[in-house]
């Protein structure tokens, strides 16, 4: 019985979240927005970047490694783009400013490109890439991740993260389409997972370092994971951290800190996001007539056998989201003991 | 010996590209203009989309669908967007005005999303995305491509194209990196290609209507060309094709042309070039001393057993591009038998 998962109300983690974060010295009102976010995340289905991050990030903020007092500002700005410097502070509050920047700059400019630097994890990249949505934008989000664990297609030596892409567009009647994934066949929490159950990994995540499958999770750490469709994944992180890291003066490459095995250092993490505004490209109402069209050509299409339904990217989250505000976020034992230890070390109310 | 490949120079490949558009009806800087863009395709080692669709251009000129005086404009302006209205011209010419007006704004904007619309096949998306570098800038490129041969996920409708994405990123003393790809495991003229030399397809490059490993590409038109890594791969031609299609008002989904199969059909295709400025984000002497690092770090690497080199994207199509300034483009047999029949029809002088 104490094994099961538990149901926990969206209210209860975030007001859990935020006073963690008070706890360790973050402002009140900077507290409820990084737990507004991370909840988002857990409501939405990204089990692994939402709560499941807290105790993590609270280490990371004990050792020093994150900046709780940011001073995040606009470093650079001219019509069309914008660099953003996070300051060392929580990715969540470094890019809820610069999105809030690239939909404000895109009202008069069309699209806005800002760039991030000296920020950190900021949980799943479908939170960002989706908030120009509610104005009529599409969004646009690349980051490069915090750790390494994928090296240029043909090597050995892991210079490259699982660089993720995410897309956000509105549509009409249709829910809209959110795209949000890794450049790796699976990203690394899934790994994480698998081992975690005890259960076996498929051929085509992760090689060996002679190039042999690895399907044993407990091996991974000898191991790497394996970009989407070989040398194009491969091409795929690299421009992608180009665009995030490199350009913006962030962190990649060889300069990437394992955010998971260090809690003293600044990761200088970096990413884009562009916001782009869609009636000053054509006519609303007929962009999300289109919109809608095509997802309902896709999702009426005829079926390969065995296949029960076909999916737009961001469909699955959607349910989720409706359930979960209904009848709570589960999570499972284990991270509600850590959860509640959490609550011990901070000296804060448990989780109810 | 007759069925040798035979080496043109670029002059005289370019200069028979220029006769074959002038004889048709283009005007002579416009005809140069195309006839410059698709020698550097073929330079470039881009074999499927340069001289090789000659043919297939003039067919569909002569059959209407294409229009051969366009007033390519922009249609809307913003300081960080534009729309350019490519009046069903060629796609080298629109793509070429639309780039340089790209350029153009980012110089002040500092980045500047342009989505086309009413175009043509541009050829090689690295030729547009690269064309930014040269101005210290970087280039994205999407399109929609113009034929139909992939479907949603699970799906057998073919509502989705093979839709490419480019990035091209200048270095300092290091090769630009140039990514070009199709989001697509295998693109449709590798499948061409195949059905050409007698060869059997690898699986995972398509399958057929049952689900099966399509392998012969005899039967190419019974199948499905495959996403890279799956479901993400659906997601990516889908949201690139919602950026250069839908955004702009050019065709997406049921409403792409197969332009292989239809001389007459204006094809509307839509693409999205984004030109971005280094120097507004960070000194550029820094950006380039860190590309030309990661470069290095990338192909030092160690290597998985069995490979003799790590290449960064770009670098075979850079090493063509010098070899073949020097000695020539490798034509084989039947294309030449096909522009020397082009040439008759043309009443133009055919390739020395």
């Amino acid at each position: 019985m104490n094994s099961e998962p538990r149901k926990i109300s969206a209210a209860d983690l975030q007001a859990f979240i935020a006073r963690a974060f008070v706890a360790i010295g973050i402002s009140a009102p900077e507290a409820a927005s990084i737990a507004e976010l991370m909840t988002r995340a857990d409501v939405n289905g990204a089990d692994g970047h939402g709560v499941f991050r807290l105790p993590q990030y609270i280490r990371r903020i004990k050792g020093g490694a994150v900046n709780i007092k940011p001073s995040i500002r606009v470093e650079r700005d001219a019509p069309g783009m914008a660099l953003v410097d996070g300051d060392n502070g929580m990715g969540h509050l470094v890019m809820r400013f610069a999105t809030e920047h690239a939909i404000a700059k895109a009202k008069t400019a069309g699209a806005a490109w800002v760039g991030i630097r000296a920020s950190n994890h900021a949980g799943p990249a479908s939170l960002y890439a989706s908030m120009p949505i509610e104005h009529d934008m599409i969004g646009l989000y690349l980051a490069v991740g915090n750790a390494n664990h994928l090296a240029a297609w043909g090597g050995l030596d892991m210079l490259l993260s699982t660089n993720p892409i995410a897309v956000g567009v509105p549509a009409g009647e249709e829910p809209p389409i959110v795209l949000d994934m890794a450049t790796t066949v699976a990203a690394y929490g899934k790994v994480k997972t698998a081992a975690q159950r005890g259960e076996t990994m498929p051929e085509g995540w992760m090689i060996d370092r002679m190039g042999q499958a690895l399907t044993d999770p407990g091996r991974a750490n000898e191991g790497l994971l394996l970009p989407i469709g070989g040398y194009k994944g491969y091409g795929l992180a690299l421009v992608f951290g180009l665009l995030a890291g490199t350009l913006n003066g962030a962190a990649m490459g060889r300069d990437v800190v394992d955010f998971n095995n260090d809690d003293t250092t600044p990761t200088n993490t970096g990413h884009v996001i562009v916001a782009i505004n869609v009636a000053m490209f054509r006519e609303l109402k007929e962009f999300k007539a289109s919109v809608d069209q095509l997802v309902r050509d896709i999702r009426n299409s005829k079926r390969l056998p065995g296949v029960d339904a076909i999916r737009l990217p961001g469909e699955q989250s959607h349910a989720k989201r409706a359930e979960r505000l209904q009848s709570g976020v589960p999570l499972p034992a284990p991270l509600l003991r850590s959860l509640d230890q959490l609550a011990a070390e901070l000296k804060i109310a448990p989780l109810k």
